[in-house]
């Protein structure tokens, strides 16, 4: 019997605990009175045991389907496959959390914009509800936005699939998740159509406190939900690196929002809102990339495909759009932004670009090494004398013939460098330290976005009101 | 050149007008007041010709990552195979659609709920809005309807897409449309929580004027949502049968929502929003669905997929729950429901159930016979009586042995009692005759709604104020 897709006993009585604890919980908020974030952490440990199984037991479904990679870092040569786009799974498994958790993110709310329970017809009118008990109307404008997120979510999922099934060329994928961003941008011009942003102090005597940006900040909103997806896809090519940065992301920005909550900031603050709404999609997206994570590690018995990069980067843009805290997320993506910017040389083919730019795998070593692009025409003097001189910053190796001549430098991606600067390692210790580059990088962007940012801008918003 | 993967001239020529048509009537209604009926004609146009193009440049790359199928009811042996899924294309362009219309659904609104344009931030309160000419706040409620209706079609597509991937078993599949229709029921429930029934007449003295049929109400809902999709999945097997069907259904449903419409119904009427949603979602779909029959018509050169079917029914039960009428849409399905009952006995085992059930094609006629199902070992006694008298009132042919007993019977589906009837056909006329029972059932069906209700109901809510 084939062992790699069925669980222990160990893990299915471990999974089922999880379950039976997660599902208890669940109960009783609906009891009480109905603690969505309680109910948020319940759902992110059935999201994690579900998602866990379903890995395990999908496994020769998807191979048998065709759904299949080979791991090109590994020293076994046969024709060894191993599931591929398991992304998908976890997506789905996201989906239906983030959509079962609706009621109990609105609970407190039904039951104040109904007669109690059960009797849902007889809504108060808003007058009436001032004077009784009813403290307010059921909060349609927070219900469309969930929604719209979700409905991001799903249609980057089902363009991913999409693509990863279909293979679509390179230059018409980096569009596939402007088409996602299209339900929340829409719904966010429906619903809030709020484009003023807060002026940097040293610039507000010419352009007073605030600036209306229009339609521009559409262009910025849909600028970050292409920018997210596709530079997570681009951080790739090494056994979890791409479900553990996303972990380390998602990690930071629950910590950012667990600021904005109650003992810490207090409760009638304008953007706890918005940051609770960040915590419902990211407790049930780290429940998923957990289980997705264990068997993505090195060495990885699965494999994510795109679907999950682009679901991974879809869900920080969905909270940081409709959270408004965009340019905190840029923070935390330091190590993406700086590896797309690194790799622009290579995406514009001003230096060659192979089809895999991943480190190269020395099977006498079993260690990773930067691998290289190859010059069959030697560079022309201007990039040559670019190259030598970060050559010479140690931020690329070039190898030279003995006419002098560049014939050999590494692949731009942060991963190469990493390796040029700190010499060949095991894949594993390679991903250890690109959670700690990704760890390090993030928590000094959020120290920069609450302390330092005073010195540009009046206040920080989680101390006064304004989000 | 391969012809069969790219548009003719006259084609071309054609498409292009139809966008340039469908383009400039969008552009006029934005300057006008956002007609949004007009609007949506225009998508449903742009809807048509998009999936129209892509349906024909896809094949290829559907053939290449091995979403095939063979036509097993046509003479040519060989290994021809033609693209599968092609519903997935249909429903990530209906999709599409769907989302690029949420502004126009809701133009009037955004124009009223704002200062006019672009400053959308001044949101009026409702109490300065009636003295102004800002008439009412923005209808959320109504947007987190289409929004969750939406949200219920994308899980129905991943789930579908899911299934024609990996061959979801069958009491697996059953199950697919019921997770599709959570974020509906959810949003239903948080958002109107209606589940009184008006009660007919006869009935009234026992159980009041209404009664209040609580989570037996969403029971009910749910098993609409299960039973559309996976009985219009059932009705399949010849070329261009599942998308004609869902045409008729489609454009009856039309019709019946226009009788709701201006010049036939006042225009203040409760129910007219409903039908107004009703219409929004069907006219992409009848754009797409026309350019997935083109290419599936007899000889069909693409194949739809588990997921068009899916897509399909999950559209009718969107607008059948959301728009409160999901008797009158039950009844558009009488053959489904035919189809549905009549095949019990085999999807029971009570007779053997093939893996195919589809009409058996006779190369020597060119023509569709009644397929059989092979009795191994004998009926039982009930079984057989049953048979006899089914075989007596002609709604199965039975063949005998010479010693009396039954050794084939024919599949219980409606195609296959159909030909019992008519004898063999070719495929198309079999496809058309098939459209004729849809149309008269359903034409028969809308009557009966419209006129003989009233003998039961106090009044039909076309004239009166109740939907």
């Amino acid at each position: 019997m084939d062992t790699s897709s069925t669980l222990s006993h160990t893990e299915t009585w471990c999974l089922l605990a999880l379950v039976g604890a997660s599902i208890n919980i669940l109960v009783n908020t609906v009891q009480g009175d109905g603690a969505p974030l309680v109910a948020s952490i319940a759902l992110g440990g059935i999201s994690f045991a579900t998602a866990f199984s379903l890995i395990r037991w999908l496994g020769p479904v998807f191979l048998k389907a065709g759904l299949k990679g080979k791991d090109m870092a590994k020293p076994r040569r046969p024709e060894m496959y191993e599931p591929e786009t398991m992304g998908a799974v976890c997506a789905v498994v996201y989906l239906l959390a983030l959509i079962v958790f609706i009621p109990f993110a609105f609970y407190k709310d039904i039951v104040a914009a109904t007669s109690g329970g059960g009797n849902r017809d007889v809504v108060l009118e808003p007058q009436q509800a001032e004077n009784g008990r009813y403290l307010h109307r059921f909060p349609h404008g927070k219900l469309a936005s969930y929604l719209s997120g979700l409905l991001s979510l799903q249609s980057i999922i089902i363009l991913g699939i999409g693509d990863d099934l279909l293979d679509i060329r390179w230059r018409h994928k980096v569009l596939i998740p402007a088409f996602g961003s299209i339900p929340m941008l829409i719904v966010y011009f429906v619903d809030f159509g709020v484009t003023h942003v807060v002026v940097p102090l040293p610039l507000q005597p010419y352009l007073g406190d605030s600036v209306d940006l229009g339609w521009l900040y559409y262009t910025y909103m849909a600028a970050v939900a292409i920018f997210c997806p596709n530079s997570i896809n681009m951080l790739a090519g090494i056994n979890g690196i791409e479900v553990a940065q996303s972990l380390v992301i998602a990690a930071l920005l629950l910590f950012n929002d667990a600021l904005y909550l109650a003992p810490i900031t207090p409760y009638p603050h304008p953007a706890t809102d918005s940051h609770l709404f960040s915590i419902y999609f990211l407790l049930p997206f780290v429940g998923v990339s957990a289980a997705l994570l264990y068997h993505n590690w090195y060495p990885s018995k699965v494999f994510v495909g795109d679907t999950y990069c682009y679901l991974a980067g879809m869900v920080f843009a969905v909270v940081g759009i409709l959270g408004h805290f965009s340019k905190t997320l840029l923070l935390l993506f330091a190590p993406q932004i700086f590896n797309f910017l690194y790799s622009i040389p290579q995406l514009f083919k001003l230096i060659p670009c192979p089809r895999h730019r991943l480190p190269r795998f020395n099977a006498a070593t079993g260690l990773l090494e930067a691998s290289v692009t190859e010059w069959t025409v030697p560079p022309s003097q201007f990039i040559a004398t670019a190259l030598h001189l970060l050559h010479y910053l140690h931020l690329v190796h070039i190898t030279k013939n003995k006419d002098g001549q560049i014939f050999e430098s590494t692949n731009l991606t942060i991963l190469n460098l990493w390796l040029v600067w700190m010499g060949p390692m095991k894949e594993n210790r390679l991903a250890w330290h690109m959670v700690a580059v990704q760890t390090v990088c993030g928590a000094l962007g959020l120290f920069v976005r609450h302390r330092l940012a005073l010195l540009v801008f009046h206040h920080d918003n989680r101390a006064f009101g304004i989000s």
